[in-house]
C-alpha cells in the first residue's frame, strides 16, 4: 500500500473542501444570521483547509494502483461526512454527534433520509437558512462525486492514478470515457450536471404563483439533482402545487439517467439516446410501475390526473433514488408499496447521480439467468450475453453477480443491527434498503412522512455505514474495513 | 426432446403412486371412515394406475438428457400434487379446488402452509383421519422426493439415464453417489429415511403422559422426517409438553443434516461427518441463531429452560424448514423475527429433505464475495476457493450465484403477485419467502396462528407453484415454463 499518495490525495481534497464550506456563508449574508451560525462554517473549513495543507507537505511516489484508490476514495467519504457535520453540531440545531453526522452522511451520499424533527425544521426556517443550504448543498457535492470534482481540477500529469479513484467512486458496472482524457470527461459532466440544475432553479423560481422563492429553489434544484432529497417543509413536494410536482418529477428522470445521454445529444448524436439499452430498460420500467402503481391506486384517489401525478412523481422519486414525495405511500396500497420497494432496489441508470442496484446490472442478471435455463434446455448452444450489441465478459458479468449477492447481504445485516432498537420487520428492512441505495424513506416508521429519529445512536451509526456504502458501490467501504488492506504486503 | 422416455417415466410414477395411494385406506379402516372416505382414495388411485398403464404403453428410446430430467420431474410434481389434491376434494373437506391444490402441494413439496382452518380440522379429527393421514403422508413421500422413490425400484439397465432424474430433483449444489450404483445409493438413503422416522414414531408414541397416540406420533414423525410441518392441533407442537418439544426439535434439525453423513455414521466413518464444512456451517448457524433469538426474547419469557426450548425449537423449525411452532413467533421481537426470516432463506443441508437456498450454497456465495474482496486488495494473489478442502470449480460457483439471483428475483416476483389482494408488506413478502423455502409459516397474517385461507385463489396457484420451484430448487418448473423447452430443436 503506497500511503504516501492516499495522504497527499486525501489532503488535497481537504483543502478543496474546506473552501466549498465557506460558500454558506453567502447565505448567513444574505438572511444576516447570527455569529454562531458564520462560526460554525468558518472553524471546520479553516481545520480542513489547514490539515489539508498539512498533509500535502512533502513528496511522495504518485504511483497508484486499485487498492490505492478504493482506500482513497472510502476514507474521503467518511472524512467529509465527519467534518461536514460540524456546522450541524457547532451551530447547535442538532446537538447530537450522531444525528448530525447521520444527517450529513444521508446529504453527501445523496440518499435524504432524515433526523430533522418539525420542531428543528420550524427553527431552521427562522434563523438557519445556511444550515438548510449546506444540507442541500451536499446533496449537490455528493450528487457528482467530490472525488471526480477534484479530478476535473488536478494537474495532467497525475492522469494515470486518477482512473483508479474515478473507478472506485464512479457508479455503474464501467465507467465510459467521453473523450480519451479523464480530466475532460469529468470537465463535460460537471458542466452537464451545472447546466441542468440551472434549468431547474429557473423553471421553479419562475414558477405559477411564486410559491418557490430563490432559496427553495435551490434547495430543491440540489436535492433533485444530487438524486438526494431533504426538504424544507415536513410534507416534502406535497406542499407544492402541481406545475411544482410534474417539473420537480421530470427533473428526477432526467438525473437518473447516464450523463453520456446529454453528452451525446450536445454533440448532436440525440439518436443514440433510444439505441443505449440501459435508456429503453430504465424508461420501460418506469411505464410499467406508473402503469401498476396508477391501478392500484386509482380507487383510492378517483381522479386521472391526480393519481397519475402521484403515481409519476412516487416513481420517478424512488427509482431516481431521490426520495421527494407528495403521497404518504407507506400508507398505499400493498401492490403499489412493493413495486416502489422493488424500484429501491433496481435504481437508476450506471453513469447517473443516482443510487441502486442500477438497471444496467439487472439487465445483465436477468439475461444471464435467461441464458442459464436456455443452456440447460439446450446445453449444445452456447449464447453470448450481448450488452448494446456487444458482448459482455465473463469478468464483468462475474463482478456483477457479486454485486447483487453482497448488496441482498449487506441489506439483511444492516436490517438485523437496526431490529435491536425494536421497530417492526417492515420498517427495519425497508429502512435497510432506503439507505443502501440512497433513497431516504422506506415504509412503515421510516415513511416519507416518518424520520429515522427514533433509531439509537448505534444503528444511526450503522446506517450512516450503509449509505456510503450503498454510494460507493459497496467496494470501497468493504475494502477499507477489511483486515487484508492492512496488512503489509 | 424426447417425449416417448418422458411418457414412460411419468407413466410409471403415476401407476405407482396409485399405489401409495391405497395406503389411506388402512386409516379408513381402522377408524371405520364412511364409504365416502374410501372412494376419495380409491377413485383417483384407479384414475393414477390406468392412467399410467396406458401411458406406459408402447416402445420409447430410452436415451435421456438434462432437458429429459427437468421436464420429467417439473411435470411430475404438477401431476402428482393435482392427483393428491382429489382426496381432499371428493371427500368433500375442502370442497374448493384451488384450496385443495394447494394444500396437497404444500404437502408433497414439504412446505407445511396450510389453509385448513380451525372448523375443518375439528371436523377432520372427528370423521376424517384418513384425510389427515394422507396430507401428513405427502410430506413423507415428498420429502424424500417421489422419483429418487421410483429409481429405487426402477431396472439396472437404467442407470445412465437415471442420473438426469436424479441431478434435475435432488436438492442441493452437488449430487453426492454414497457407493457407485445409483440404485443402491437410492435405497441406502430410503432405509436412513425410514429408520430414523421409525425412532422418531416411537419416541414420540412411548413419551411421557402419553400425549400422542400412534396416529399423532405418525402424523407428527412424518411432518418432522420431511421437513414439512402440517400438525393436527391449531396450535402445532405448543400443545404437547416440553419432552416432545425436545424430541420433535431435535429430530428436524437431524432431518436437515445431510443423509450420507448417516451412512458415513453406518459404516463406522463417524468422525468424518464434523469435517464436512456444511455440517459444520450449519451447526454453527444454529447455535448463532439460538443465541440472538434467546437473547432477545429472554426479557419476555423470564426464564431460562423456557426461553431456550422455545427458542432453540423455533430456530430448529425453521432453519429444516419444517415449520411446526410452539409459540407465535410473529409476534415475538423484531430481532428474533428478522433472524428467523434469514433462516428461511439460508435453509438447511444439501442432499437433505429441507429445502431453502441451502447452506453449502451460502457458505460458497459467502467465501467467492471474500475472495472477490482479497483479490480487489490484491490483485496478483490469486485464491482458488475451497469447499471441503476440494477446490471448487468456475461453473460451480457460476450455478450457485445464478441460483442466489434467481431465488430472489422469484421472491420478489411472487410476492408482487400475491400482494394484488391487498395484505400487508411483510405478510406477502414472508409468505413468498415461506412458500419457495418450503417453511410454510411466515411473519403477519401467515403467521404461526394465522393462515393461508385468505389469499385469493389466483395467489394460491401461484404460491403452490412457487412451493413446486423450490422444492425442485427452481430449474425443472423454470425449464417447463420456458417456451423454449417446447420448440422443436
Amino acid at each position: 500500500m503506497n500511503f504516501g499518495v492516499i495522504r497527499k490525495v486525501i489532503g488535497k481534497m481537504m483543502y478543496l473542501f474546506g473552501f466549498l464550506m465557506l460558500l454558506p456563508l453567502v447565505v448567513c449574508l444574505c438572511y444576516q444570521e447570527t455569529l454562531k451560525n458564520y462560526l460554525s462554517f468558518l472553524i471546520p473549513a479553516f481545520a480542513l483547509i489547514i490539515s489539508g495543507l498539512l498533509l500535502n507537505i512533502g513528496k511522495s511516489n504518485p504511483k497508484m494502483q486499485a487498492r490505492e484508490g478504493f482506500v482513497i476514495v472510502g476514507l474521503s467519504w467518511l472524512i467529509l461526512s465527519l467534518f461536514g457535520s460540524f456546522p450541524l453540531l457547532i451551530s447547535g440545531y442538532y446537538p447530537n454527534f450522531f444525528d448530525a453526522f447521520f444527517e450529513i452522511t444521508s446529504g453527501f451520499t445523496t440518499t435524504g433520509a432524515s433526523i430533522t424533527v418539525e420542531s428543528v425544521l420550524n427553527e431552521l426556517l427562522i434563523s438557519g437558512h445556511s444550515i438548510l443550504f449546506w444540507r442541500s448543498f451536499s446533496h449537490w457535492i455528493g450528487g457528482m462525486g467530490i472525488l471526480v470534482f477534484i479530478l476535473a481540477i488536478i494537474p495532467e500529469s497525475n492522469e494515470g492514478s486518477a482512473v483508479h479513484i474515478l473507478r472506485a467512486e464512479s457508479p455503474g458496472p464501467t465507467v465510459g470515457r467521453l473523450v480519451s482524457k479523464m480530466k475532460a470527461s469529468s470537465r463535460i459532466l460537471y458542466l452537464i450536471y451545472i447546466v441542468l440544475t440551472l434549468v431547474e432553479v429557473i423553471m421553479l423560481w419562475a414558477g405559477p404563483h411564486h410559491e418557490m422563492d430563490l432559496f427553495s429553489s435551490l434547495v430543491y434544484a440540489f436535492g433533485t439533482a444530487g438524486t438526494g432529497g431533504f426538504a424544507i417543509t415536513t410534507i416534502s413536494v406535497e406542499a407544492y402545487s402541481a406545475y411544482y410536482q410534474y417539473v420537480i418529477g421530470a427533473f428526477m428522470l432526467i438525473f437518473g439517467i447516464n450523463f453520456t445521454m446529454y453528452y451525446l445529444l450536445l454533440i448532436g448524436k440525440g439518436k443514440e439516446i433510444f439505441k443505449n439499452e440501459e435508456v429503453r430498460w430504465y424508461l420501460i420500467i418506469v411505464g410499467a410501475a406508473i402503469v401498476i402503481v396508477f391501478l392500484s391506486m386509482y380507487s383510492t384517489f378517483n381522479n386521472i390526473e391526480e393519481t397519475f401525478r402521484l403515481s409519476f412523481f412516487q416513481v420517478s422519486s424512488i427509482i431516481s433514488t431521490t426520495g421527494f414525495s407528495t403521497a404518504n405511500f407507506a400508507e398505499w396500497k400493498p401492490l403499489a408499496q412493493i413495486t416502489l420497494v422493488i424500484l429501491m432496489l433496481v435504481g437508476s441508470c450506471a453513469g447517473s447521480t443516482a443510487g441502486g442496484i442500477k438497471v444496467s446490472r439487472i439487465v445483465l442478471l436477468f439475461k444471464s439467468c435467461f441464458s442459464k435455463i436456455k443452456s440447460m434446455v439446450n446445453p449444445r448452444k452456447v449464447e453470448t450475453i450481448k450488452m448494446n450489441k456487444q458482448p459482455v465478459n465473463d469478468s464483468t458479468l462475474n463482478s456483477v453477480h457479486s454485486f447483487f449477492v453482497i448488496y441482498i447481504f449487506l441489506v439483511l445485516l444492516f436490517a438485523v443491527i437496526i431490529s435491536i432498537d425494536g421497530f417492526d420487520f417492515t420498517t427495519n428492512l425497508t429502512a435497510s434498503i432506503a439507505c443502501i441505495s440512497n433513497i431516504g424513506p422506506g415504509l412503515g416508521a421510516v415513511g416519507p412522512y416518518g424520520s429515522y429519529v427514533d433509531f439509537s445512536n448505534i444503528s444511526k451509526l450503522f446506517l450512516s455505514i450503509e449509505m456510503i456504502a450503498g454510494r460507493l458501490e459497496l467496494l470501497p467501504i468493504l475494502i477499507i474495513f477489511s483486515p487484508a488492506t492492512w496488512m503489509k504486503h
